[in-house]
């Protein structure tokens, strides 16, 4: 049931004047969809594979129950890694293929061919039979591996013995080097790798966003596709000699190495939802240019963390209630710097950090790990229900004051202000730096622009909603014609197939929540415009359009997201 | 300048399709409003008075130091009420008039009389002069006595030997005598008296709401005006024989009297808005017929309230934090009661009233007073970012519980709904109970309908905006042109001429702000497409339109607040 609806619900991914090719029917049934990694390159689209993949489908839908057990065990991935690859025999009957002749291979077209592990796979003939949908072509042109990384359900013989019946070459030597990367000597040199799934919007310093697809499939977002917005180059910090400052409180500084953090105080742990300021930042730039990063709908994203709270760190530097009377705000301090030493910086208001029910972290664990390098290793705040830029990574100073943070980040960055405020009449101190985020929602499936056939007769629509300040989600609804009426998704505040834990408390809801909605297509329609609006249990509401919400900074759009999509009606088809 | 300003500001109330009438230059500078009771009876207006007002009113407005100390004292005015009416002196050389012929006189074109201390007074010649402006007009055709209290400023020498000049009459004795309201046996025969500036929503039980212009011209709500919304008959309540009991906590029950609830915790003072969950409902239900009371947009006030802070008399009945292992709701019950017996109720959730920065009152004062019958006589709850429906009035009884209120209130009342669902599909438990209230704003001045005259050359908006869980308001934008272009109001957090106090911590921002704009008419237009929107320091905003948040019950009403204005160009005069 669970495959057969997530078959109707997938649709083709391309440009909105995407041109039409020709279609067969047996594939209109399951159309599929191809990820382009940016609005500049997206890649072109076309069909090849025909009528016979309707029985390969069907037998592999009759007997898959491996796609129930999808889980994301990034880690243990890699770990099983290497023994089970030994499967795959390598041949000298092979040709030997380079990856520039890989890189052409990303289109149903030309063809699906991916690399694993020096092997060249003609993967064309499989995409419809893969039981985990549309989501392989991420890997077309490229390696199997950081996605087969992801999920662990490919760590099993018979995957590895379906893909050898697919093999064509074996990737160049100079190649397979290549595939490590090349260290120089800027300052971005020692940033980590990433997962090739991430959209980049920015390099240096590295801003990414997973494919939104992805983003709805786990209430848990994997660390390594869970966006990523650094400010400055990722620092090297070596955790022996780790120390964080805590400073203006009546016992002096502290100073604590990482052991300390994580022996003296206890463990917590908290589900929390971090946002940019900037999700969705390209729906105000398509109203009118905005300054900064062009984020999509995915720069937001779930993890459970763990570590030791603010308030009781602060407690043992010796905040009591009297410090309330002289201090208000709690300022962090990077170890990322600028050229001119400039560490990255911001604050958080002081009854956020101490209130008992803020649940603010000094995170060391990210998803039961350590806290990955571009997450903030070894200790970052945890903020939750607060803008990420708050949310300050690689953690060196803790500052109790009554002033904000002086950064360029808390000062004149991370506001908001109305449509009509210019960059000639902004007045970064007539408004309040951005802490709690308000309430959002986005789609993330099907996406702008998709194909749905008649023949599917349904669509399910995916996405996820969250609001800042521990504002539970209550509802989300979702309208297929552009607003017009509206029906109410089912959520899922947990991974799937694991029971949700008990509510939290009113102000404590801090992750998100995924939504569904399947309907029926409706009779008349050509097109689709999907729209979805979420409500948190303060009764906020999301605001119908973008451009009275507008600013220059391009932050807090939170309008209806919309998404529109065409049904293309059975008799189109040859 | 301020009375210049506001004269140009005044403007013409009626219905949308009010009749045009004869129209002499002089008073079109400074137009007129006459308020009118409700939307079934709105009363109709014409002016009458000619040029030579204008001198009188240039003259009235060089020496009205008196407007600028307009102050709201309403107890201090009742008070000074019996010595300074002595200066009016009786002769019987008045014919005597009956109270059915002074209301015929509530228009310009039949002039306006007015009723004071038995007198008749016919002041269709004074309006233009008043230095109040058009409020005047509320009195038209009724008391003087109500609107006075409100305003100390009519308490001297000067204003009551003006208005002997009007003297036209002596009401007759029996309509004196009716001037006290005739006491009966019905459950509302006990009902406090209540100002004939209300807008009367429904009678038994009593619910209105004050006029919007006289919303906006008070930081602080004089109780007289403050919105009233009884669930049941107000009970008489004696307070020394009073009784509040603390029920669910390990010290067993215990039982307050008004003396021990002011005497035995310190008083806590908090300046709050109150809004009840159907405010701008009126405007659902032109989109689709609701259920309830039609509020318009003054079913929200502001107040100061003084008593004990609910947290201290909840640790005296022995209230630690492992009750909230086992207890998350505190239960409010009323001394109201239905026929049945069965007392008005709600809770709030147990965090909110034990936290130290909720700042949940046990209030027994209302703006320096005790508070009056309608809002509660002697002790209610004000749980302040919170629904007015949770704010108990007549408190008898607080129960702290494991569940919520089991009160139809509760349960089946007072939540938000999809607009796709309606009484046949309404499910009451699958939305939360309202608590914290969304972002809200609304326009006071102009009112919808009325007209502005190209003469002003420029418009003063003005209205109020509130956000619910101490959310403070941070910006409020208005437009002229229907949303398309927008500009940044003015904001106030005090009374005029006073300087506001400093800025609430977060999350405890519980009073509304009072807004205003002036701008320039825009050359072309005809008519003005008013529309205010706020945000609060979450980034949270109104949603545009009302459509997509009707829900059954109309509340919630939330969306951008839009009222009509015509420009009369200077050509049409006369």
């Amino acid at each position: 049931m669970l495959l057969l609806r997530r078959c109707h619900s997938l649709t083709r991914f391309g440009p909105l004047n995407t041109q039409r090719h020709q279609v067969t029917p047996a594939v209109v049934s399951c159309a599929v969809r191809l990820w382009s990694s940016s609005s500049e390159d997206g890649g072109s689209y076309q069909r090849a594979h025909g009528p016979r993949w309707r029985h390969g489908l069907a037998g592999l839908l009759a007997g898959t129950g491996a796609v129930l057990a999808y889980g994301l065990h990034h880690h243990k991935a890699e770990q099983q890694d290497s023994s089970t690859v030994q499967t795959i025999k390598k041949t000298s009957a092979f040709p030997i293929i380079s990856q520039e002749e890989v890189t052409t291979h990303r289109s149903l077209e030309h063809g699906i061919w991916v690399t694993f592990k020096g092997g060249v796979y003609d993967i064309t003939e499989f995409v419809a039979m893969h039981p985990g949908g549309d989501k392989i072509l991420l890997a077309a042109g490229g390696a199997l591996e950081p996605f087969w990384a992801l999920y662990a359900v490919h760590n099993q013989e018979h995957v590895l013995e379906m893909l050898s019946e697919y093999k064509v070459g074996e990737l160049s030597a100079e190649d397979v080097k290549k595939q490590r990367a090349i260290k120089t000597s800027d300052p971005y040199s020692t940033e980590p790798e990433r997962h090739p799934a991430l959209h980049i919007n920015n390099l240096k310093p590295f801003n990414a966003e997973p494919p939104p697809e992805l983003l709805s499939d786990s209430f848990i977002t994997p660390s390594a596709i869970f966006f990523k917005r650094n400010h400055l180059p990722v620092p090297q910090v070596d955790a022996a000699s780790y120390q964080l400052h805590i400073e203006g409180l009546p016992g002096g500084v502290l100073t604590l190495s990482l052991e300390e953090l994580k022996t003296r105080f206890p463990k917590h742990t908290i589900t929390a939802t971090l946002q940019c300021a900037g999700n969705r930042r390209s729906e105000m730039n398509k109203v009118k240019q905005v300054k900064g990063l062009n984020w999509g709908i995915a720069a937001i994203s779930n993890a459970t963390w763990g570590g030791a709270r603010l308030r009781d760190v602060l407690l043992a530097a010796g905040y009591s209630p009297d410090v309330a009377q002289r201090a208000f705000h709690v300022q962090f301090e990077g170890l990322d710097k600028d050229v001119t030493g400039t560490t990255y910086g911001a604050s958080i208001p002081l009854n956020k950090a101490v209130n008992e029910e803020g649940d603010v972290l000094l995170a060391y664990e990210m998803n039961g790990q350590d806290i990955p390098p571009d997450h903030g290793y070894p200790v970052r705040a945890v903020v939750p229900g607060t803008v990420g830029a708050r949310n300050v990574k690689w953690l060196g100073k803790i500052i109790v004051s009554a002033e904000e943070s002086s950064s360029h980040w808390q000062q004149n960055d991370y506001k908001g202000f109305a449509p009509g405020t210019d960059w000639d009449t902004v007045d970064f101190k007539s408004a309040p730096a951005i802490q709690e985020l308000p309430i959002q929602s986005a789609i993330t499936v099907p996406t702008d622009g998709a194909v749905v056939d008649r023949s599917s007769e349904e669509v399910t629509v995916k996405g996820y909603a969250w609001s800042g300040g521990g504002r539970e989600v209550v509802r989300v609804d979702v309208s297929l014609d552009g607003g017009k009426t509206w029906q109410v998704a089912q959520m899922r505040s947990s991974e799937k197939g694991q029971a949700p834990g008990p509510s939290p408390p009113p102000g404590r809801a801090w992750a998100w929540k995924l939504w569904e909605v399947t309907a029926p297509l409706p009779a008349e329609a050509q097109e689709l415009e999907i729209v979805c609006k979420a409500v948190d249990n303060s009764y906020n509401m999301q605001p119908d359009t973008v451009p009275p919400i507008w600013n220059l900074r391009g932050v807090l759009s939170n309008a209806w997201h919309r998404v529109k999509v065409e049904i293309r009606e059975d008799d189109n088809e040859e």
